[in-house]
């Protein structure tokens, strides 16, 4: 995605997730998907912005409102699946961090 | 980059920092080399992580070891001089968050 995720005034949360995707990963993109549509269904979620380069290396950060929203998001039934299947199939290697957005400023240039 | 940051056992800091390019951004490449090699230089930095694509979206996330290593990084000389000129010549449009990391976990795929 190429937007920027349109959070509230802090506090809320950030979920780091940077990965190593497999070069030859089955169904990967259309589970991406389904899992932003089903995520953006959880009460509490906020954005999400996220980028992957041609060798695999990824950065996703999704913005929730709470770490109770945040754990309904990682027990949501299809997304338990989903995160079987990554750990099988789709991931090399990933690090996911849990984290408070204590302060944030926006820049936009003046037109 | 293309590489994972290393970061010690929580707590510590990310910052997230979105940002859309300009097209024409003169400097900015070299800039962002040595604004690396100066941040990695600051106590309490922890590593980086990266991305922007060929709409000019980015994606950079460091991480600290405490807020008073990142306003040590923000208030190093040359790079008050290059957030001058991100704001006045490289970037259109930028969101800079700072959150404290409460928990993270690793997964890589046994070989």
């Amino acid at each position: 995605m190429d937007t920027f995720a349109q959070t509230p005034e802090p506090p809320y949360y950030a979920v780091i997730f940077t990965s190593i995707k497999e070069a030859n990963a089955q169904d990967y993109s259309e589970t991406a998907d389904k899992m932003l549509s089903l995520a953006a269904k959880i009460d509490g979620f906020l954005g999400v912005e996220s980028l992957r380069n041609e060798n695999g290396f990824g950065i996703t950060v999704s913005y929730w409102r709470d770490s109770t929203a945040i754990s309904n998001w990682k027990n949501q039934t299809d997304h338990l699946i989903a995160q079987d299947r990554g750990k099988q199939e789709w991931y090399r290697k990933f690090f996911l961090r849990v984290a408070k957005v204590e302060r944030h400023k926006e820049f936009q240039k003046p037109v």
